[in-house]
């Protein structure tokens, strides 16, 4: 048989999919699992979207442009104008969602060996797109006594290298639920300019905040015309996750055009979807307003719940819909993992994502695990009571 | 201003897309340009499928599976059945267009500096993919004179070295319409064997073959369970070029799991058009009558049109819906320039895509050019006419 490449064997699996046998077992004992562990939300896709996939009408579903359709790039310049954000149709081209915009701008700024700091934790799948080029992660710890902020500025400074090419985050960040002040993203801004690299800066949730004074995309900032790169997606915007459309956005025409390779050699974005999220742009204020209430009213519980278990730590989180809890347990992975065969209250449990996964060095999450706030709010409130009595059981063993 | 990749220098343009701006400029002046250039059929979406469009009702439109949904993996299971390829759901990974397939297959194969041997003329985005990675494609030439037909085994065995990782092909062939025998198909196994390769066969245009004893797929070869990778799209076979859906085929489970890490990797392919896609495999024979039937009347147009032009000679094509032609000019890249930038015959003209593009070696195309027959019989009869016009017309300069 032939011998697959080395590059199969270091993709990292999903981390969030690896209790996964685990959960399908318990289904088969007739456990009830709560979700805690996934980032698809229950929320609906908006109303005017859904109404508008009812009207498209079609004789060939055809290709786009390989940047993506015109009208629909028109119409991310106008949405990112309402966020302050000044860029015109040709710094946007569009991707088969947040995933590809990764993979391409990744592929365009950074050779094998070359070096892209992340604070860490970080959303998990980065490991993936950097392995693919043979890149390397060089992860600067932020801590959960800090509620996950942006590490000083000497930290960066300490692991700068001429082989660096980039600064990764997400802000609101995935896993930890962390919102970047202004100040953050200054200083982030200073160390590209200073070092002359890119930032990189994944702004999905930028919607989902909760407290404080709104988001701070890297794009706002002056002077970042050839060092800023924004990726950005519709999946949770408008929980829409299932179209896979995203975008690169930046005014660096050079990345651009490589970028624009890279897209012409996967011919196009999916078409359809292209039209659902360019009639998601329109989706009215009401909508965001009602949905931004009710992840703030879970993410309320959240931290009321989890700061009342014994042992337990939250990093408080500010947007996103995510949040990382340390558990009073030596292995988090092992303690999913024992809720999912192990352990049940009533016929129920809950699933956790290991935070092992989103750190580069698993050792470094061991302790703590990402909680989703996907599920309604009487959902939520049995599932921290089910952890809770779940945290008793185990270390009462 | 930080520096790109080298990577980002690397990877190809399309070939197809080098004459666009030519092309943009005749629009301007007002000049019909007829495209023989690009793969986008002008053919009807089934209707089953564009009924079902209408039909989807869906309150969140959520990630799918990373493998695709089970019911559409279930279906195309189905599919190959009917095609004699007997493979179940689980041999069966979705991707975001065949490209897609062509990225996770060449990643879980190969290594930098490992070796794909692919016949030229090739489907000239193979070039992308295997530059992704910082693979070698070692091209074998087939010959026009030839119609393209496989090269003789020993021309591969030549160039087999221990960094072979696969021999790449795409039956019927896009760019030359050429369909690979019964007997081709088990030389191309027989290597595969002796020297433990894989296969890679790019199936896309499985139905599209107008003459002859049918479509011989890699997967119907016995014993190629470790050795044969399928490829294949929805695109061309349905004319939803849009949809991006394409699939991994094999029965290697090692590689499938492989792929399955980079298909998680990027959480999920699009979820309506695997609805689309689903259906669009119940699509009525009578579609397939109709459509081959036109295209086969249109390839027979350009067989005789073009064979009766004066120094023209046709790779004569049995499947897809290209052919290569061989024209009497020193360069078919600036010939093609021409007809876009100083030729028009009543105010019209025609843009065909030059051969270079489809070659590892760009002067072994440099007379050749890539006809796409997606347009109706009218107009192409008028393309023939329009050609020969603009031949004689730069021939005698």
């Amino acid at each position: 048989m032939p011998r697959l490449s080395e590059l199969s064997h270091r993709m990292p699996p999903s981390p969030i999919r690896k209790l996964v046998p685990y959960a399908d077992e318990a289904k088969k004992r007739g456990i009830k699992i709560y979700h805690l562990n996934i980032g698809q939300p229950d929320i609906e896709t908006p109303e005017n979207v859904r109404r508008k996939l009812k009207e498209i009408d079609l004789k060939v579903l055809a290709y786009t442009k390989s940047q993506g359709t015109d009208s629909y790039r028109a119409k991310l310049a106008e949405y990112y104008g309402r966020h302050g954000i000044d860029v015109s149709p040709e710094d946007i081209i569009v991707t088969t969602g947040g995933s590809e915009a990764l993979l391409f701008t990744i592929g365009s700024i950074a050779d094998p060996g070359d070096e892209i700091i992340i604070p860490e934790p970080y959303y998990a799948n980065y490991n993936s797109f950097v392995t693919m080029y043979r890149v390397k992660v060089v992860p600067i710890p932020s801590s959960i006594d800090r509620n996950f902020a942006l590490p000083p500025v000497e930290e960066f400074e300490k692991v700068i290298t001429p082989r660096t090419k980039a600064i990764l985050y997400s802000n609101p960040s995935n896993p930890t639920g962390y919102v970047y002040t202004r100040e953050e993203v200054a200083k982030l801004r200073e160390l590209a300019l200073k070092h002359d690299i890119f930032i990189i800066s994944d702004e999905v949730y930028r919607e989902f905040i909760y407290e404080g004074s709104g988001h701070r995309s890297i794009l706002h900032e002056p002077g970042m015309e050839a060092h800023g790169i924004m990726v950005d997606s519709v999946s949770k915007r408008y929980s829409m996750c299932g179209a896979r459309i995203g975008c690169v956005v930046s005014k660096n025409k050079d990345l651009m055009k490589s970028v624009l390779k890279f897209a012409q050699a996967r011919l196009s974005p999916p078409a359809l979807e292209q039209i659902l999220a360019e009639e998601a742009v329109d989706t009215p204020q009401s909508y965001f307003d009602r949905v931004i209430g009710e992840y703030k009213k879970r993410r309320d519980i959240l931290i009321e719940g989890l700061s009342a278990i014994e042992g337990v730590k939250i990093g408080y989180p500010k947007g996103a819909f995510y949040l990382m809890a340390e558990l009073p347990v030596d292995d988090a992975d092992e303690f999913a993992k024992w809720m999912l065969s192990e352990f049940d209250d009533k016929g129920e449990t809950v699933m956790v994502a290991p935070a092992s996964g989103f750190y580069s060095d698993p050792a470094l999450g061991r302790k703590q695990v990402r909680i989703a706030y996907v599920l309604n709010t009487k959902d939520l409130e049995r599932s921290v009571e089910i952890l809770e009595k779940a945290l008793k059981a185990y270390n009462a063993r």
